[in-house]
């Protein structure tokens, strides 16, 4: 994949606005930002930002990593816009990366071998996203694909006191997505397959549908 | 603490140069840079790119929060000049944080209540620093403070397959510091009683005693 680097990365699948350049295996920028509603406005100035301070521009990239989802439309909707948009400027190849499993790589640079862990996001008031992930000694294994739930069969699908990541539960203090640089390093590492330019059709995983609400 | 918001703060003390911006109990903007030997040429730009992104300016900053070791020599040597000159610049206070206790409050938002677990890192080609806590429900407790001590007497502090971070174990990828976001988070949330105009003689805590080494 070093022929694809550097690999601008997008994560904007929940509140926290990501992205990052991934220049080499190892050496990265990446910038955060956590505000409410502000991916749209501070998404082109946060990249602009990563190419600054790299020294290097639009021109230097060689693909783009978008988080894929679930998570929230709006926000999944704005990265992939930026993402396309900057991809067909510059005529190189979109990696469509599954959010869950970016986090799930992430959360195994934290944990020991073989510890089995969910990922349990607010998907709605009703319903949460849901994964189950263990880590090996490389990477981590999917043993549940992401789906959606019920809140009330939340029981049925994890064990009490198990391992758990994400913001379903209030009271603990936790993170929702994964940082843009686990965005980028996921692609770098296992992103070849899903390497595309043909990215005109490519939709976020919304995983459930979307339903526009009127305010009331 | 909000009336020393926004606290910037800097990060420094391993391979990672990591500089925040904590606008509110909530709201941030972080840079993070990984290369090597790459602190002190970015760690203006990087700050300067804070308040571009955040429509702030150095005038708007009422305190500095900077990471205090232990860790690399150089960086919090570097991190320390960043933040003295800076506060002095604007006369505010210097929030120093504790390295590794910001790391498990950092580590603490991905882990279950009552955890125990070691901070143990690199000092050098014979010694580790090591630290343990526990998390509770809030934040963590200290169990061993950071200390120095001699890789091979690593097991009569650390039981084995218990959990650990940090940079020790060269087969398993992790990090070996906390984002600087953390360590203003800490400052806001811990640090009042550190808080400090009195900043001349502030000293990283290196705990081993720094030996300049000339090359041969």
């Amino acid at each position: 994949m070093d022929k694809y680097l550097p690999i601008l990365s997008i994560e904007t699948s929940a509140s926290l606005c990501s992205v990052a350049l991934l220049l080499s295996a190892d050496d990265y920028v990446e910038l955060n930002f956590e505000k409410k509603h502000i991916h749209a406005e501070k998404i082109f100035t946060a990249i602009e930002q990563l190419f600054q301070i790299s020294n290097t521009s639009i021109k230097d990239i060689s693909s783009i990593a978008i988080s894929m989802g679930p998570g929230s439309f709006t926000g999944l909707r704005i990265g992939m816009s930026v993402a396309k948009g900057l991809a067909f400027g510059r005529d190189i190849p979109i990696i469509p990366v599954p959010t869950f499993e970016a986090f799930a790589y992430q959360i195994c640079h934290f944990i020991q071998d073989k510890t089995e862990f969910y990922i349990i996001n607010d998907a709605n008031i009703d319903e949460y996203y849901i994964g189950k992930f263990s880590k090996t000694r490389e990477s981590y294994k999917i043993k549940i694909q992401p789906k959606l739930i019920k809140k009330d069969s939340l029981n049925k699908f994890k064990k009490i006191n198990s391992l758990a990541f994400g913001n379903f539960n209030k009271e603990v203090k936790s993170i929702a997505n994964p940082n843009a640089i686990y965005i980028a390093k996921w692609a770098y590492i296992f992103g070849k397959k899903l390497l595309t330019l043909q990215y005109d059709f490519l939709e976020p995983l919304y995983i459930k549908q979307f339903i526009p609400r009127a305010k009331k």
